[in-house]
């Protein structure tokens, strides 16, 4: 049985669930982590339902043999897809990168107003669309989809003039709606969110998936009594489905940490 | 046992194979073919070695199911790799999209300079590099690994001015090296052929892998006497491991034609 002692589990299809793991280290400093990235299946925003709920599914089970107390599903399309089935399978606390994102933005914004940034397969889910109009039904609810949005960033193009002309692009609804808030419902985005911001200029709230989740997680422990101790030994252990050396470069840059092993599992 | 009305296997990661199915309909209109795109772990480009051989087998084991007389590899990643370890295990012809490519490229250069397109995992494999100077050792060769433009070419970018940006910026070594044959190699590549062409200008020979491959299957079958009689019955099934429907709508844009019924095999 999980304990407080336990770790905290997390996955993703790659390395964007790094940009939530780093929101939780900072938060939960005390805790123990395991990450694992489906690297040998991704990217699951354009796959359907059916495969991304049987690869989280998997995914957990692994998570689970590790004793975790608590599940982070740090990958939009998963959250989406796949939250509600695991929350019914399994045992334990099941934090996702929706809800607290949409807790954040309808909190934050004036007009009711919000666009959601996100992949086909997260947009075509229409999970940020149901959850924002089921706590608010008299918003104005824009989804963009920004399939590019990801290669962007994973070839570390964000400083490239094709970068931000396809940003634009992207974009160009949210000034025609006059959208007060915008929700980054992918992983990968806050690595791009400079450029977004330099777009839509200060008066837009700019609120982030990855920043959100982390506190929800953060909420969550301490509501069940399961926070580490103090004497706890904090450490974090990555596995990958493929390439872990590949993993350990690129992941660098969504971290902003070194990452100083990955093992591999086979999926 | 295989015989000559028995299908042409052809197999990729996704929709990019159909542009060599294209070429292989136009060369040989009596034959029947069984595609199967491996929709549900691409893309293969950034997998390592060992993952891309176990999804080429499996994926050729069903094929075989289908009594295939020939199998295509019609997937640069998946040739780089997989080819010689599926001519080993398997008792049938198999042609992949990187040797008759090659062959073609070596024929039409002039000055032996010449630049290969491709993923970063067909770039890291070296497959192309090592066959040109294998026939041409005294070849120069310049790789160009070009992960972003599948992504460009999917979303069909492929007319939209950051396109032109991102081909500009990865042909730039073409000039400055004075290369005059462009081998593309990467089936989604023969999409972006025009703007790579408006970009080199009319004295680069520019090869691809889709019809060189095509030609090559027509030869291997004549040489086999494995030809499709005239009383065949041409015909052509699609199968998928991920969403159907998602490929037959954008595979029309590859193969240039209808897709009439896609079929779901899960691997």
């Amino acid at each position: 049985m999980p304990h407080s002692l336990s770790p905290i589990g997390v996955f993703d299809s790659g390395v964007g669930g790094l940009t939530v793991l780093r929101q939780l280290i900072d938060l939960l400093p005390e805790e123990r982590f395991v990450y694992f990235g489906d690297t040998a299946r991704l990217p699951y925003g354009e796959k359907s339902r059916e495969t991304i709920i049987r690869y989280s599914i998997e995914n957990t089970i692994f998570l689970l043999e590790k004793n975790i107390k608590l599940l982070v599903v740090a990958c939009n399309t998963a959250t989406a897809h796949a939250l509600e089935r695991l929350e019914q399978i399994f045992n334990i606390p099941v934090i996702g990168v929706i809800e607290p994102c949409v807790e954040q933005a309808i909190e934050v914004s004036k007009k009711g107003r919000i666009a959601i940034l996100g992949t086909k397969g997260t947009i075509r889910s229409e999970s940020y669309q149901k959850a924002i109009l089921q706590k608010m039904p008299t918003a104005y609810v824009l989804p963009v989809a920004c399939p590019l949005f990801v290669p962007l960033v994973e070839e570390q193009y964000m400083h490239h003039a094709a970068a931000r002309l396809i940003v634009q692009e992207h974009l160009k609804p949210i000034r025609e709606k006059s959208i007060d808030t915008l929700l980054l419902g992918c992983t990968h985005y806050p690595l791009l969110k400079d450029l977004i911001r330099s777009e839509v200029g200060d008066e837009v709230n700019i609120v982030d998936s990855s920043s959100a989740c982390a506190h929800k997680v953060c909420v969550t422990l301490k509501k069940m009594g399961l926070q580490a101790t103090e004497n706890a030994t904090p450490k974090i252990e990555y596995f990958v489905s493929d390439d872990p050396l590949k993993f350990q470069m690129s992941g660098r840059f969504f971290l902003k940490l070194p990452i100083e092993h990955v093992s591999l599992y086979q999926t």
